[in-house]
């Protein structure tokens, strides 16, 4: 394996791509890369055209990380400028991105990945190398992930900072849509109606209110890009709250009570903080062994992690 | 007029009625009162009649600070020990409350207030005296609220550093419904919606699922006496939120566009931080005029604040 300390090139600077270059660089790596709107930094070649080149040059990993509609575009640059170079993402789906990739660069040796973390600001300016800290990132284990990719996308969330969350593309994209695109419609949906109720009602605003519609401070074409690019998911998940919501309008409407709703609200919340407090059992993943992703693919449905890796180990770590 | 400085007693010492004991003594108020749960605290009189008795000697504005569920217990107890006493109360509805004063105790000099402040934490030990500091406070403003009790009721709020909101108890409760009461019945669906989706979906919960959950880390008894305490408003505020919900499924099952719902929350978002971070334009009312009430309502319609009072003359601030 020479995926270690391979440099890094980074298409598309934005929030989540800036923060990739400079995390990146924070943990020692080469790193360069490109986006379609100036950048001040010296990192930063002329054109995405020339960063692909430079990383066909160097043998860099190339990390998309322009938001979906724009994912055809760039992957029609790496088919021309870097086809052979190992290639991973960090935008919000996972499907639509190995459909992608299989219908411009069947060839790629490609791990999808995605690190859940964001603030309401957009932009290179807004980015930071600690912005992954701790923070879970997915990466994409599917039967036919190349492991040389798959290594390479682990290594760099890690490098980031970060903690791996192996799965499946599809099981990503059904989880994402539950805990980040359905908040960002419900904050939608809460911030429209809460103004409806006029300047009175926006100025008794508290935190439940101030909380629940932070998101809605982000701009709304990344909002957009993330939202419709899980379409499917997403559907489910807009139907399984609106039926939520649908049964405690009646039991409010009939018997006055919502007792149902809210101490399932409540019992879910204490999960997450259950989990988020729950301590780690570390253990062992032999890499070359021609189970290592199912065992992976099990760690990460059951809430677990994966911290470092060394040479073909790696350690994951499950909620104990 | 002689409401300055008199002593204040609270009944009820959770999280907010444990607030304003320890917000109104950092004013330099004398303070006291009781809980029908022991409060490690000298200033707590062994029963809510004790305490009541010490008003009725002290002259002391008592204020409710009980779930409403408790509301009628506690105003029988004030009609027997303290009925000449200035009477507020810091509970999440208004409408009910007045109702509920009407009955037990309709010769009461009473102004119901809400301090719209909290945490997701509750009881006596989550309290503090900064708490309400430039937060807004409503004081319910109807055309028959004795003027001493406004006064009184204003008076407490400010001490507490809080900015206080008029309007009316039917204005408020509609308000609350909007920016309160859905935030939290919001935040129970996408939990619970979250939730289903398994250890992977919790593990990979963000900024966006953290943040549109927290509340449902309150004790849901509390989160259920607010909200079915004010169903009427609650359904109005439900309906909508399903109907902008509804239609923002049928446009993403149909031409798989969320547009119109993003831009528009994006749209109320920036309403709410435009009102915060706009000026203030101060200007006096004089209590003593009979239109006051009136300008006091349409200042809190139009988002305004209370800022400070000297005797007769409140400072209203409009945004501008």
């Amino acid at each position: 394996m020479t995926s270690v300390r391979r440099p890094v090139c980074v298409i598309g600077l934005g929030l989540i791509g800036g923060s990739v270059l400079r995390a990146a660089a924070r943990a020692g790596r080469e790193v360069f890369g490109a986006a379609d709107v100036a950048v001040p930094d010296q990192r930063v070649e002329p054109t995405v055209a020339a960063a692909l080149d430079r990383a066909a040059r160097e043998d860099a990993l190339v990390v998309l990380a322009v938001p979906l509609p724009a994912v055809d575009e760039v992957l029609r640059l790496v088919a021309e400028h870097a086809p052979a170079c190992l290639l991973t993402d960090v935008v919000s789906v996972k499907e639509p991105l190995i459909e992608a990739v299989a219908r411009r660069l069947p060839s790629a040796r490609y791990a999808g990945g995605h690190p859940m973390a964001g603030r309401s600001a957009s932009g290179w300016a807004a980015g930071s190398a600690d912005l992954f800290d701790g923070a879970p990132w997915v990466v994409a284990t599917e039967e036919d992930t190349p492991r040389d990719a798959w290594r390479a996308a682990a290594e760099l969330a890690l490098d980031c900072g970060a903690q791996v969350v192996p799965t499946t593309a599809r099981e990503h994209d059904a989880a994402v849509a539950r805990i980040s695109h359905l908040p960002h419609l419900l904050a939608a949906v809460l911030a429209a109606t809460g103004a409806d109720g006029g300047s009175l009602a926006l100025s008794l605003a508290a935190g439940s209110f101030t909380d629940g519609t932070r998101v809605m401070g982000t701009r709304p074409e990344l909002v957009l890009a993330m939202c419709e690019g899980n379409r499917g998911p997403l559907l489910d998940a807009v139907d399984d709250a609106l039926g939520r919501l649908g049964a405690a309008r009646g039991s409010l409407a009939s018997t006055g009570g919502l007792a149902s709703t809210v101490r399932a609200g409540h019992e879910a919340r204490l999960a997450l903080e259950d989990l988020r407090n729950a301590g780690r059992e570390e253990f062992p993943i032999d890499l070359s062994d021609p189970e290592a992703f199912e065992t992976l693919r099990d760690l990460g449905t059951a809430g677990g992690r994966v911290l470092r890796m060394d040479g073909d180990t790696v350690i994951g770590a499950l909620p104990a």
